[in-house]
């Protein structure tokens, strides 16, 4: 079983592209519902530790892994469809057609990654 | 944003097919391993409610919520592993020809609906 | 086995959100690449079943199905990032701030549906 | 947009583990079920490229691209679920334990490898 480390990233300064710290995100009205919903996928990761600590049988647990993961497409979707939304959209703005041309490339193509991320 | 609760299921009795709770399942020789594992994903999912709530960037939180599906891609397809090499396996050695065909087409088809809702 | 008819959509009369028929989509620039692909999938398509009429191993079957999905997968990236980049992004030049609005909104929403789609 | 080439791998001659050609395969006794759902899914796939050809709204087409990825999945499904109970249950059989346990955990190591790149 290999046991790969997924680190969450160290935080960084923002680079060019990226919006300011002060700077709202597209799903920063809709903070406290993210937080409960990331807590209940951590209370569901929690009951799948139980379950196997406690023997549970094999298919029940992959019945509650597979829940997680819907969770987390969830709240994966709620995000993307928020940073379009806001990000993308918001970089159609820019009054410098150059840089607005540039922005909207740069922040489309790093959605786009980000949704194929999702998809493997 | 739609908050569905996906509970864990409640403990039941074992139904014929299921095994006795005293039975090893597959995964129990690294049960240690998994919960180290389970204990890292649910780490992670902290991290991530900790990006939203310092609104930190959508697309580095996408990164990290795609982290997450694939450590709990790798724990299912661990558990997939050991439930068709110990459960599956174990249907297969059952003396009696006709319970021994039922409970193989039990189990195929019980792992295969496991897998299907891993795929979805 | 389940044989379910997945049909491709009947021509329909564009709605009010729709672009008009002679306007171009984000993907038309790649026409032709797109084509190619498509013919190399339905290709791909054909020699699984060949391998199914030749009664090949089922396990390099599924690597075929495996690599089609992948194929379909880096497909739909593509079309997601043009319509991203040139559906939603032209909804934003919409001079009326209302329906500007609006049809971001629509647009946003149908994108995130489609991605969705893709994730289940 | 890059056009990585998938090719269908050539016919090789069988491995120790892998049935002689005669040998029937778990999807055998469903091959023509197996052979037309293929045969409309290369339809769907001709289909999609028709979309792009008449310049259809590329969300109609992403549904398209979502309903064949679902179509193959099931092909999948079928194959995997085959595959369990015919090729990996049927190395259960073999009499000799030390040569069992070993292409057992062959051909679990197999279909398990085989369901992770159907996951990814």
């Amino acid at each position: 079983m290999s046991e790969s480390e997924v680190s969450v990233p160290a935080p960084q300064e923002p680079g060019p592209m990226e919006p300011a710290p002060h700077e709202q995100h597209g799903y920063t009205s809709n903070k406290d519902a993210y937080l409960r919903r990331l807590k209940r996928i951590e209370g569901q990761v929690r009951g799948i530790a139980r379950m196997v600590d406690e023997d549970k049988y094999c298919i029940d647990i992959l019945t509650q892994v597979a829940a997680v993961t819907k969770a987390l497409h969830a709240v994966s979707l709620g995000l993307v469809e928020e940073h379009i939304g806001h990000c993308v959209v918001g970089a159609a703005s820019e009054p410098d057609p150059k840089l607005r041309a540039e922005t909207i490339d740069f922040k489309v193509k790093e959605a786009t990654d980000a949704i194929g991320r999702l998809l493997r």
